[in-house]
C-alpha cells in the first residue's frame, strides 16, 4: 500500500485511470477487477476459484480484497458479466464486506446472484441489484460510463463492456466464446466493438483462456446437431451430463428429446437450480413438463432421457453415484447410453476418468469428447482464441488467464493486421496506471486467495495446508510421554504404517530412553521433550525411511 | 484360490493354457502375466505403476504375487518385452520372492536391469539374466517355446513374442509404437506377425493404451526434423526435456545439437543413467563428449544444449528446480529457451502446467505439443491404435490399458477384414482358460497392488490411505485428558485451522466438562473418552462445518 500511495503524490501529466486486478489475472479463476479514478472506484465481477490438488480439502477460494475494504467509501458500483462462479461466486463474500452499492448485470446474471444470495442467507431487500439491458448504457459515479455489450459464450446473457472514463476509452470483451449460430439467436455485437475501435480505445482487456488453441469452436448449433444424430441412434435410457450453467446447451437437449419422443428427468441440485431459475427468467422453455424418475416406470427406456450433474467426476454427482452404483433410486444397466457432453476441467482430468472406466465396467455405452471417433463430434463449448478484431486500441492487457495464456495471447495479438503498441502482462494487485501517455504498473496492493473451509473464511492459512500435505504423505505419530509416577511413552499414529505392535514397541524404547536421560541430566522438560522428538524422528527414519508429522506430548 | 482350485479338477477335453494377468489388465501399469500349461508357469515382464493422487504419499507399486509365490516350484522362466519402468520396474521387489530362475531379454533391457537390481544391492550372480536377440527362439521348461519379435516403440530393444504351447498359439504384440522410419533403422518385423497369422494363432494380446485416438503417432524421424527445424532457429541456450528412457530422442537431440556447433550437458540422474547404459551397450553414440555445466563457461550462449530430467513436472527434476529457480548451479533467464518434447502422462498435467507458467513468469521461451502453433510440431511418441494387422487370431484380449481402452480395443478389433471371433475383458487375477474349444475365465487368484512407501513394502494398506486423505482433507486434532490430580485438557493440532486461543478453549472447556460429568457417574473410562471424542466432534462440527481426524488421549 505505501507504494501505491507514493505513487499518489506524483506529479500526473494527463488525467489517469488505475485498472487493479484482484482476481483473474495470472490465474483462471475468482475474477474481479477494480477500476480507480480520482476519488471514485468501480468494481467488475466477484468470483471464486476451484482449489488445485495440492489446497488439501478447501472447499474453494475467493479473492483478497483487502484494497475495497480500505478504501471503501470511494467505491461507486459493481458491474457483473455474466453468471458463471468464476465471476459472481465470491458476492456473498465480498458484498457484505463492502458498503451498499449498486450492482449492475443482465437478467439471468441477477437470477443466479439472487438464488446464490439467498443461500447465504442474504435477503433481496441487503443489497441493491439492478438489472440492465445488453446494450444499455449506465453511469457509475461521476466518472465511469459503461455501455454493456452482448458477448456469445457458454451461458446466456453474457457481457463485455466499454469503459469511458476522463483519461480514455477501456474496451473488456469479458469472457466470450465467439457463435456464429448460437441457440437463442443473439450474436455477439462485434459491430459495436468494430466501431468502438475506429472511435478510438485506448487499452483492450480480453480474455486468454484458450489462447494456445488455434483453430475456431463449434457452433453450440454444431454441438446441438451432433447431439441429435447421436441420441436418436440409441434405443436404450440415455443419460446426458455437461456444465449445469450451459443453459443453451440443455435446451437443445430438452428440444432434441421432445423431437425424439423422449421425456426428460433432470437429476442433481445444480442441474434443477439452473432449470428453475432459468424457466422463472424465460430463459428456458420446457415443451412438457419434466418427469421425476418416479413418474418414468411406465415408459419404455427409449422413452427416457435423464440430464444430471457429474460432467466433471465430482464425486457427489449423480453421475459418480450412478457409475459406483451408490445412487439410491437410479441404477445403470446394460442397455444404457451415458452422453459426457464437456471436456475435464484441467486438474478433473483423472476423476472423469475415474467415472468413464467404472461406466464401462457396467456396460453402459459411453460417449465422450475424447473418444475421437466417430461416434462424438461435440467439441468442448470453450472459449475460442479469436478476438473480436481489436482494431484499434492502443494498449492491451491479456486477462483471465495463466501466464502461458496470457504471454500467447499477447503474441497473437502481434500477429494482427493492426497490433497493439503496447502490452503488459500484469499479476493480481498490480496497479496498472492508464493514461494517453502511459501504461505501467506503479505499485501494487495486497492481492490473493482467502480460502473457504466448511464455515470457515481465510482461517485456513498456507501453513496450515502444508500440514495437511505433510500428513498426507507420511501420515502423523503422537507420542504422549507422562512422567509421573513412573516416565511411561504411548504411541498413537494415523497414515503412518499398518497397526505393528514391534515397531511401536521399539519407538516407545526409544522415546523413554531419551526422556530417562533428560531426567538423570535434569534438563528442562521441554528440552526433553525435544530430545524426545529428535531421537524418534532419526529412529523411524532410519527404520522406515518415512518423515511423518511428529507430535510429542509431555503430561507431568 | 478355493475356485481356481476347484475348476482344475474339471475333465477338460483339449489341452489348455491358462493366461494370468497379475498386474497390466484394466490399468496402465505394473505389467506382469503369468503363463500355466500343466505343471509348468512362464512369467513376462514385472513392471511398477506409479501411484494416483488418492494413493497419498506412496512412491510406487507393485503387483501382488501371491499366486507365483504359492507355485514358486513350478516356475521355469521369465521373459521381459523391454525396459520400461512398467515392464521391468517390480523385478528388485519380485525375483528375491521367487526362486532362482532364467530371465530372457533384449540387451537394453537386461543393461536397464543390471543397473536397477543393483541400486536395490542386487548382484549379477544373484540372478540368472539371459540375453537374447530379437528374432531368437527359446524353450522354457517342457511346453513353451517364446520366438521374440522386434516391434518399435519408443525405447530401443522392444519385443513382441510368439508363445508356442501344446494347446495353440498366442501372439502378444507387446507395447508398440508403430514407426515406418525409426531411428535405428530396425523395422517392426510385422512380416513375421503376418507369417504367424497364416500359421495360426489361437489368441491375439496387444496393447491397448491409445485404443481411443484416431490417426498415426509420427514417426521418430518426424519428431527429429522438427526439433532440428526449431532449435536452428534458437538463438540462446536450448534446454531440452523428455522421457529419459526415449534414447533414440536422446540420440537425436545429440545428432542435432552436433550439427548445430551445440555441445550437451546432461543434467539429472535418470538422464545419465540411462544415458551411460546406453553408450556402454552401444545404443547411443556421441560425436564428442558430453561436457558437465561447469565446463561450458566459456561458450557462449548459442553453443550448449542441455537435456535434462523433468518432462513430466517431477518435483525435485532439474526442469522443475530450474523453473523455481531451485538449482544450485544453473538460472534460467530471458533468452533461453526449453522443449519440453513430450506429454503429459495423465495425472501429471497439474505438475507440467505449474512449471510451464514458471517458465513463462521467468521469460524464458517455451516450446510444448500443447502450444498447437507452427512452433513444436513433434508429437507426443505414445503408441499408436494401429494393430499389426493381426489376420487370423482366433480370440483376441485386450491388454496394456484401462476398461475404456480394452473395451474401445475390442470394438477397433471388430472393424478388420477379419475380426477374432471372441474377445475377452480381463481383469488383474482372472484365470482365463484357452485352448482349441474354451476361451473364458474359469477362476480368480488374489492379485492387486502392493504400495511401497520408504523402505516399507506392504505395510500401507488402504486403511492407512484413508486416514491421510482424511488427515489431508481435514487436518487433525488431538486431546489430552490428564486426569490427575485435577482433570485438564489439552489440545495440539495440525492442519486444522490457524493457531486460534478462543476456539481452543471452547473445545477444551466441551471435552472438561464431557469428562467430569463421565467421572461423576462414575463411567469406565474408555466411555469417559468416548464422551469427550462425541461432545468434541458435535462441538467442532457445529462451530466449524468440519470433521477433523479426532485423537482423543486419556492420561489417568
Amino acid at each position: 500500500m505505501t507504494q501505491h500511495k507514493a505513487d499518489q503524490t506524483e506529479a500526473v501529466a494527463a488525467p489517469h485511470l488505475e485498472v487493479i486486478p484482484l482476481g483473474g489475472m495470472g490465474e483462471i479463476g475468482k475474477n474481479i477487477t477494480a477500476y480507480r479514478f480520482e476519488d471514485e472506484i468501480m468494481i467488475v465481477d466477484a468470483g471464486l476459484a476451484f482449489p488445485e490438488s495440492h489446497q488439501m480439502g478447501i472447499d474453494l477460494i475467493i479473492p483478497r480484497i483487502d484494497y475495497l475494504q480500505q478504501n471503501a467509501g470511494l467505491i461507486k458500483g459493481m458491474i457483473l458479466t455474466h453468471g458463471h462462479e468464476d465471476h459472481i461466486g465470491s458476492l456473498p463474500y465480498v458484498l457484505p464486506r463492502l458498503p451498499r452499492i449498486p450492482v449492475y448485470g443482465a437478467g439471468l446474471t441477477l437470477g443466479l446472484v439472487r438464488e446464490k444470495l439467498s443461500e447465504f442467507g442474504i435477503k433481496d431487500g441487503d443489497v441493491d441489484l439492478r438489472e440492465i439491458g445488453l446494450t444499455d448504457k449506465i453511469r457509475i459515479g461521476t466518472h465511469f460510463q459503461v455501455e454493456f455489450i452482448r458477448m456469445t459464450h457458454s451461458i446466456p446473457d453474457n457481457a463485455g463492456y466499454i469503459l469511458t472514463t476522463p483519461a480514455g476509452v477501456v474496451l473488456h470483451t469479458g469472457d466470450f466464446k465467439l457463435d456464429e449460430e448460437p441457440s437463442d439467436g443473439k450474436l455477439s455485437d462485434l459491430a459495436r466493438i468494430e466501431q468502438a475501435g475506429k472511435d478510438g480505445v485506448l487499452l483492450l482487456l480480453s480474455d486468454s483462456t484458450n489462447a494456445e488453441r488455434p483453430g475456431r469452436t463449434a457452433s453450440e448449433a454444431d454441438v446441438a446437431r451432433s447431439l441429435e444424430t447421436l441420441i436418436a441412434g440409441i434405443k436404450g435410457r440415455v443419460f446426458m451430463t455437461t456444465f449445469a450453467s450451459n443453459v443453451h446447451r440443455i435446451q437443445n437437449v430438452i428440444n432434441i428429446a421432445h423431437r425424439q419422443s423422449r421425456r426428460v428427468v433432470m437429476e442433481g441440485r445444480s442441474m434443477l437450480k439452473y432449470a428453475q431459475v432459468s424457466q422463472q427468467l424465460g430463459y428456458m422453455e420446457l415443451p412438457e413438463p419434466f418427469l421425476t424418475n418416479d413418474e418414468v416406470g411406465g415408459l419404455q427406456d427409449q422413452q427416457v432421457l435423464y440430464v444430471c450433474t457429474g460432467s466433471q467426476g465430482q464425486p457427489m454427482s449423480v453421475l459418480s453415484r450412478l457409475a459406483f452404483g451408490n445412487h439410491a433410486k437410479i441404477a445403470l444397466r446394460r442397455g444404457d447410453s451415458v452422453i459426457l457432453s464437456s471436456n475435464p476441467i484441467p486438474g478433473n482430468e483423472e476423476a472423469v476418468n475415474l467415472v468413464i472406466n467404472r461406466l464401462y465396467e457396467i456396460g453402459v455405452d459411453v460417449y465422450y469428447p475424447h473418444l475421437q471417433g466417430a461416434r462424438l463430434r461435440a467439441r468442448q463449448p470453450g472459449r475460442t482464441r479469436h478476438d473480436p478484431e481489436p482494431r484499434a486500441a492502443q494498449v492491451f492487457l491479456p486477462w483471465h488467464g495463466e501466464p502461458r495464456h496470457q504471454i500467447n495471447h499477447a503474441r497473437l495479438a502481434q500477429t494482427l493486421p493492426r497490433p497493439p503498441k503496447r502490452t503488459l502482462i500484469a499479476k493480481n494487485g498490480d496497479v496498472i496506471r492508464l493514461s494517453q501517455d502511459e501504461f505501467k504498473v506503479t505499485g501494487t496492493v495486497p492481492a490473493g486467495a482467502v480460502y473457504v473451509d466448511g464455515l470457515g473464511v481465510g482461517d485456513i492459512g498456507d501453513d496450515v495446508l502444508l500440514d495437511r500435505v505433510n500428513m498426507s504423505q507420511e501420515g502423523i505419530l503422537i507420542m504422549t510421554a507422562v512422567l509421573h509416577p513412573t516416565p511411561h511413552v504411548e504411541i498413537v499414529s494415523r497414515g503412518f504404517v499398518r497397526a505393528n505392535r514391534e515397531l511401536d514397541g521399539q519407538i516407545r524404547k526409544v522415546a523413554l530412553e531419551a526422556i530417562e536421560q533428560g531426567l538423570r541430566e535434569k534438563k528442562r522438560l521441554e528440552d526433553v521433550r525435544d530430545d524426545m522428538y529428535g531421537a524418534v524422528r532419526r529412529f523411524v527414519r532410519k527404520v522406515t525411511g518415512r518423515n511423518p508429522v511428529l507430535i510429542p506430548l509431555l503430561v507431568d
